[in-house]
């Protein structure tokens, strides 16, 4: 990988954590820049234009050029490496973890941290507040399935771990910051204790 | 591709046509098993026990294997083929779009479309009726940083349709059906004319 990389990033968040993570475990060399979301500069002109038009951290710049989406910037990280399985199915099924983690997971139980956490739930709008009661559901539902999967296993996709645990696991252990009790979750408990173990492992910030 | 391949599907689903699609322009055949997501047919102890634990479809079934998540599985069936870029940061870009396709434009526009069309306004839930507008102003959010993109180039990723192009046609071909004006976005409109050109198109049920 000849190219410089830059993460465009903000480092409470989950999704910047999941490619600084990905990096570390491959030894990765990677500059971040720093923006603050509370303070809205992923809104200004300058990073609309020029890091990313849709808004959001984190962005993965590689040279030049800008590759917004947490998942899509571990996947570009891991080519090639022993964190993305040699087998078709297994790959796909780590994409599916992947997808699963930006559709069933991150929206609940990232959004739901963020709201406590550091908006604060006094703070939130009426459509916010009206959201709390469905997001706790869905974010459980996900805790759920999640633990069903690793009771049989000890990582979400073959024999090893892959980007579906780098993914999931930003979110998931911080998820009482969201007022999620992992207590249900013996599986992924487990789980969280044995990905800290893998070599190159950083914490989050 | 030796196994036999089913996808468990609703035909009104967005996220089981571009399955559908990617088998269609790759000539792949494709047997379909259908359930009514409607009637809970997704949530029973069978399906929950043996196709998705998750309770959700599309799921590809691959031999005895089970793929749930749509892009997953629209991965799986074109991986070497010419609707995957080869160039490494490329397909990482893709997959970007895949990402945001789930993240930032499936749960405002399809799940808009699924409450006007399939659910009917005057049933939903007040959580529900609360997510409406904020809905709609992310879904228009979405497709105005689709429109942004797509001013510069024909396809969302490189020279030719991939994967990406087929994600985001899904749902946003049946924007309208979920009260969504595309007049504001005539670069969509064009490269919404361009998909079905592609060989082997077929239209959603």
């Amino acid at each position: 990988m000849g190219e410089k990389l830059l993460l465009h990033e903000d480092p409470r968040s989950g999704n910047c954590y999941k490619i600084k993570l990905t990096a570390a475990l491959l030894s990765v060399p990677l500059d971040t820049r720093r923006y603050d979301i509370m303070k809205g500069e992923t809104r200004t002109p300058e990073f609309l234009a020029g890091i990313n038009a849709h808004g959001r951290i984190p962005v993965l710049q590689v040279g030049e050029r800008m590759l917004p989406e947490s998942n899509a910037a571990c996947w570009y990280l891991a080519e090639g490496s022993a964190l993305i399985p040699d087998e078709p199915f297994d790959r796909a099924q780590m994409l599916r973890w992947m997808f699963f983690e930006q559709y069933s997971h991150e929206p609940n139980i990232a959004t739901l941290r963020f709201w406590c956490r550091f908006i604060g739930e006094s703070n939130l709008s009426q459509p916010q507040k009206a959201q709390m009661m469905p997001k706790r559901i869905a974010g459980q539902e996900a805790l759920a399935t999640m633990d069903r999967h690793l009771q049989e296993r000890e990582w979400f996709v073959g024999s090893a771990a892959s980007l579906a645990d780098i993914a999931l696991y930003a979110y998931t252990h911080v998820a009482n910051e969201g007022g999620f009790d992992l207590a249900p979750y013996p599986a992924i408990k487990s789980w969280l204790e044995r990905v800290p173990s893998l070599p190159g492992f950083v914490e989050m910030a």
